[in-house]
């Protein structure tokens, strides 16, 4: 009977040129998917994603895979108690399909515990995967797992990484491994978890050889380009392989970093990040080829982070994000070298300026370059470098005055990924999350559902109803 | 056969719990929709739609109807040269269908002529109407009867108006009347056109009193409160009154001062606008619900504005929107004061101070009102006044950094609304446009063919359609 209703359903689309089959081909029957993959980029909406697009477009590549999927909406993100959520909070919506307070993992406002994607995926006898290019105890990949009112509550978040018996976590380190009960390191071993900790054994890794296992190993940023790394997209190509059995399974995949670089308003950074994260997609994307009956990728963001924009002041209306390429390294490693230079007694304007030329592409030369620095630029550079040599500030309006400018990045490293976001047409208004809602995507069977404009929550409790055996 | 269709449809529909009626009861039949409204907020995405939604939240009121929509899509906005467009290409757009070039009407790249929307239903023999809360030669209203290459050309414009034979047109004063061909007012009157010039008039109107209808008056910043203005809402009456007829019509309602504000950054003066503009919607969903199978109301934007973003570096995960409240006159009417003192040479910071803390409900007191200025903000104002006074800059560095920081605004106005929008935890980062998506909705008959991502032509193809005959 179903069967009958989808073909004639198909039949009725087949008559509409006004209706795309794209936009309509998803939940005609509440049918769980064998298959299903769940995408998140940290700080991740609507700015990060057209970046990509513009900038693809102008060195002539192919947009992202993500901006290339059939089914697009839009997402609401507040939370309980705030405006402006928080990974926590956002994390909660979206894994367990319920809002909570700023902060809370896996609880309800009231303390309630509410249960995951992932758990409801596990319990119905799918195997779970986890995996992030921060911390495995960050509050995303948290709210999957955990069930605490405090995201800082590092030690017994990773307790609830072990009880959860996932059969696959991949991340960075924990946070906080040592505690009251033991290393959580050896807590895992003990629990069943095969334990990697470098690249070389996760390569050698193969399917069956372990029935749980935990991959924790640094994470860098992308544009850093550190090949002792593993990629997202390596994660997603391994853990497909790892989970592969005839009962599904439910992988989600963290780009955490693209947050990071969005906190410090490192533009060149967070594109290279959203890049990295695309690419895991890209990998799922083409399982999902094989396999266009059973699987399902939903790809969103947890809220906006930097209040980006695509347009400034200064450009009008004209936009240059082809820029961003003659940035060299993140944000963190040009704070390293400037924090290294403080501490030899070498910080000063003229050590200073060839590391900005190099790094961010600035010319500090007068010349014509669409990059050269005008007087008042090198200006606040200079004033910039002086508040980095000062250090914090006693007055409360001075320091009120230095977070709007800095926020809690090195203030010469913070000017100069601003002055070439400018440059590029780019704005940042925060160091923090806007409420912004985010872009979601989604390909394959019963990607329909997430269409159009739904809650974070609406995500999280559709996603729980299609990793759920039909009831008979 | 197609109701059977339908009727198979709903059920289905009613067998899925993960399926939204409202997502998908749109395009089932390509067939024509009665009555046919699109109203577009220049300058109005995202940011915009959310400040109200959150504004009206901590006042304990309801939401826009615009965002209680059930149907709903993002909208890109590109044009053929730029990435961020303007409200000629972009009204091109969504009236015609195609993409063109900055700055054009109703004219491709190449120059040809593409069809609007309104001329489509024309021929087809509906009535049309066309109203704007700015000159009705401005380029939004403009892209539904113009076609131009440049939408400078007032005069031309003007004519294209004219020579429209459209049913009824309403907004401010044609921006150039006198022409080489005499005036515009006289050459309408001599069209056909009953020409109204003032709200007594407007009122009196009666439907089947005039064939065609060009209303020319003043429209002033809602905020302001001047009520010799004909709101949006009022002219939606009246010209359902003067178009209803057996054919249908089609009518375009632009809440064109949305933009304005949002160019001048003023976060108190943009949020009346959309209000204003809302009202207007209401009044047509309050038509459609007594004509529910014939009736289609369109939401859309041209692009954003302002770079509008909420969240700011200063107040990080807090928003206090509620703050806007305090502002008493929009930036027009307050640059206007400021001129005036300037005239009268009294413009000194003791002569501002009250006015700004009457306006904005800034403090300068030291108080501990969320609102009081710190020394800091008091010295941005002081030197904002310098800049005021100081005239144009000739130093072309400091040139840029006056446009970065005031836009063409007068300095001290704009760092007033700056100051209250990030204290209500906003932030603006552009005096021009975004490329940020805008936010399309939609209720009523073939509604569901908004939903989802979409291009700005997408919507004036389809809108095309919906306002064509079926063919035999």
């Amino acid at each position: 009977m179903i069967k009958k209703f989808w073909t004639m359903f198909l039949a009725v689309g087949m008559m509409c040129p006004l209706l795309r089959a794209e936009e309509t081909a998803g939940p005609v029957e509440n049918h769980p998917v064998k298959y299903v993959f769940l995408f998140i980029g940290d700080g991740m909406s609507l700015p990060q994603r057209m970046l990509c697009r513009e900038y693809l477009r102008r060195l002539q590549r192919d947009d992202l895979r993500i901006n290339r999927l059939p089914v697009n909406g839009m997402t609401t993100t507040r939370c309980s108690n705030r405006l402006i959520t928080d990974s926590a909070a956002a994390g909660t919506a979206i894994a367990c399909g319920g809002k909570t307070n700023y902060g809370v993992l896996g609880l309800d406002p009231a303390g309630k515990r509410l249960e995951s994607v992932a758990e409801v995926a596990h319990r119905n006898g799918r195997k779970v995967g986890i995996v992030t290019s921060v911390s495995i105890d960050h509050a995303t990949p948290a709210a999957f797992y955990a069930h605490n009112p405090s995201r800082g509550n590092y030690y017994d978040i990773g307790r609830d990484l072990i009880a959860s018996g996932f059969e696959f976590f991949g991340g960075a380190d924990f946070l906080q491994a040592k505690g009251k009960d033991g290393d959580l390191y050896d807590l895992a071993a003990r629990g069943g978890y095969r334990v990697i900790r470098d690249k070389s054994a996760f390569v050698a890794l193969k399917p069956g050889e372990a029935a749980r296992t935990l991959v924790s190993c640094p994470f860098s940023y992308a544009i850093d380009g550190d090949d002792t790394n593993i990629a997202l997209a390596e994660y997603t190509e391994k853990v497909i392989a790892m989970l592969d059995n005839p009962h599904g399974f439910f992988l989600m995949v963290e780009g955490g970093k693209i947050d990071w670089a969005c906190h410090a308003n490192d533009a060149a950074t967070a594109l290279r990040e959203v890049f990295a994260f695309d690419a895991a997609v890209e990998v799922a994307y083409r399982f999902g080829q094989q396999h266009p009956d059973d699987t399902l990728i939903v790809v969103t963001g947890d809220h906006e982070t930097g209040a980006l924009t695509l347009g400034f002041a200064g450009t009008a209306y004209s936009s240059y994000p082809e820029r961003l390429q003659r940035q060299r390294i993140s944000y963190e490693k040009f704070s390293q070298q400037l924090k290294q230079l403080r501490q030899d007694g070498k910080l000063t304007w003229e050590a200073v300026k060839p590391l900005i030329e190099k790094n961010f592409g600035l010319k500090c030369d007068g010349s014509d370059d669409p990059l050269a620095l005008t007087a008042s630029e090198q200006e606040r550079l200079r004033q910039a470098l002086a508040r980095s040599l000062a250090g914090k500030d006693k007055l409360q309006d001075r320091q009120a005055e230095n977070r709007v400018l800095y926020g809690s990045y090195d203030p010469l490293c913070v000017t100069a990924t601003h002055i070439l976001a400018n440059k590029a047409g780019l704005g940042w208004n925060s160091f923090s999350h806007t409420s912004l809602p985010v872009w979601t995507s989604a390909w394959g069977r019963q990607a329909g559902c997430f269409n159009g404009m739904n809650d974070n929550t609406d995500i999280g409790n559709r996603l729980k109803l299609l990793v759920t055996p039909l009831r008979p």
